[in-house]
């Protein structure tokens, strides 16, 4: 990252929150615009689950893609896009709200989990809501065209969602199936965020394909620097405890490498370990220590890295000195991404 | 009803049912399809739930609205609006799904509901693939003004709920804010299922508006007869037991009218036995008696059968001779609404 930008990570990230930050501010205005439009049809309590659940503190990842994809592409700012962007927040939430009732969560970002502090038909209903609504804006904002790769991300995620269900008690999985699951779970929406932009920005066919491969290359680094994190993460900074993954039996691509190479003797280890809960909640010192073993950590690691280092190479097409500072930022964000440490 | 058609009420239900007959066998065809080529796609666990929510014998009136309604207004027969059509079973199914969880509902249509047969997340997750698909087919298929629609029926839904679920406890509302849930909860879908098909008919403002007001006054009419089934219906007919609204303490028009009209000792007993859980559960016979005293079923069924006369009204707008066959149907499908008994 600093070979990147000359400047320590903690310098870079910072100048990176800078320069996103009046997108930032925008998107939250037109968000809260949004709701107040809604609140004048809705059930209170409905509005207030919904504002519950979007304001937040998110860091509007997904919508900030849209806007810098679509502007990259037009050269042009319009509020249209911020609204069009808010679609992606929306669907962000909604997929929150069933996740939080299917892992029955106590909490999110530090507060009750909605299913927590308004029950669960609220908060499924409430992601219902915010499901269609999203998939409303896309199609009256971007079109056909746009619905279609937004539909196909969603069907791409229940699908993910049933790869990792089918494989539940699967302690022996491929780095392949792994990649299959993270693409559905969170690079296809991702990678929708950046295509959608750039269609509406009236990118053509290259740089549409571009912003693509953009979008789901930062997915699969995000959600892989997820996975690292719940290893090797700090709480006092993550705000979550270490193990989950592995208190669940999820297989990660840090624990699947080394199921993959370890010797027999600590492949039955690992395995015995898997298939008894209470062994996966005790034995997480245990665990990390043969992950590092087989560099299950570092390699995972270089492979966030080589999809950052890819993403930031498809950006190459956009060489005008006017697309200069988005293209920059996207490439930044990239960086941001594999830096993370929260 | 037998004064519409000459006939005895069984004579017409059959006769009705054999005049659907292809347009039903069309649709299970087509929707076989359409399983055939996602299976393709989608992982295998999903297909089979996806399976075994939708084939199930469903009565499937809501596509079959879109056919009846877009061919009434284009005078002609395609495949297209079968496919369109599939977009509001699969939204049908996908609520019963989330509500099948919402309830924790054990079985539906006489086998275990889908939440038990394949757990809560496979439910969850296999209804929002089915909004998302439903969606994309109404956005593809229909245009951006259909999706419009579309998405003001799923919010009004959410919408229903919630306010239902604000008055989970309110045992003294008003017909009004019954009908206001009962419209958000059935009415608003079945009206964009024939608004919709009229879109796609071609119709103009007139007919599209007629259509309209169709669908929501038959979606209304169904939800009133549902409710009167619960109180009234034969076990050994509808297959389920009566009373569980009641013992849900869910206020439907029969209980709201008689709470209104009830005099001082009758309101105070209904109220006593609403509020405990045992009582409702217990005094089934009881409460029916005082709902009965002041015409609550008699007031509720007249209130569907002039709903219904208005449905049935609007249709005089389709007045060419080969318009008579569809309109004749949609009128004599109203009727069937209103004396089915299961």
């Amino acid at each position: 990252m600093s070979a990147l930008t000359g400047s320590s990570p903690q310098t870079h990230d910072i100048a990176v929150k800078e320069l996103i930050k009046p997108d930032i501010q925008r998107i939250e205005e037109v968000m809260l615009r949004d709701l107040d439009e809604l609140s004048g049809h809705l059930d209170d309590l409905l509005m207030e689950v919904l504002r519950y659940g979007l304001l937040n503190g998110g860091k509007r990842l997904r919508p900030l893609l849209t806007i810098l994809a679509a502007r990259l592409c037009c050269g042009c700012e319009n509020l249209d896009i911020y609204r069009l962007a808010l679609a992606f927040e929306y669907l962000h939430v909604a997929t929150l709200f069933h996740d939080d009732v299917i892992d029955n969560a106590d909490t999110r970002r530090g507060r009750p989990a909605v299913n927590r502090a308004y029950g669960t038909v609220a908060a499924i209903l409430a992601g219902d809501f915010l499901h269609a609504r999203s998939m409303a804006i896309i199609g009256e904002r971007a079109g056909i065209e746009a619905l279609k790769i937004f539909c196909r991300a969603t069907s791409g995620m229940v699908d993910g969602e049933f790869l990792q269900l089918r494989n539940a008690a699967n302690y022996d999985q491929s780095e392949k199936g792994y990649f299959a699951a993270i693409t559905g779970k969170t690079a296809l929406l991702i990678a929708a965020t950046t295509e959608i932009g750039a269609l509406a920005g009236g990118a053509d066919d290259e740089k549409r394909r571009a912003l693509r491969i953009y979008g789901s290359n930062l997915g699969c680094a995000f959600q892989i620097t997820d996975d690292l994190l719940d290893y090797l993460g700090d709480q006092n900074i993550t705000g979550k405890p270490t193990g989950n993954d592995l208190a669940e039996g999820k297989m990660t691509l840090p624990l699947i490498l080394a199921v993959n190479r370890a010797d027999k003797k600590d492949r039955e280890y690992l395995l015995r370990i898997l298939k008894q809960d209470e062994l996966r909640r005790s034995c997480f010192d245990e665990v990390k220590e043969i992950i590092a073993k087989y560099s299950g950590f570092s390699d995972t690691k270089r492979k966030a890295e080589e999809l950052i280092a890819e993403a930031g190479a498809q950006l190459a097409v956009f060489s005008q000195p006017a697309q200069e500072k988005d293209r920059s930022l996207l490439g930044s964000l990239a960086q941001y991404v594999l830096g993370r440490n929260k």
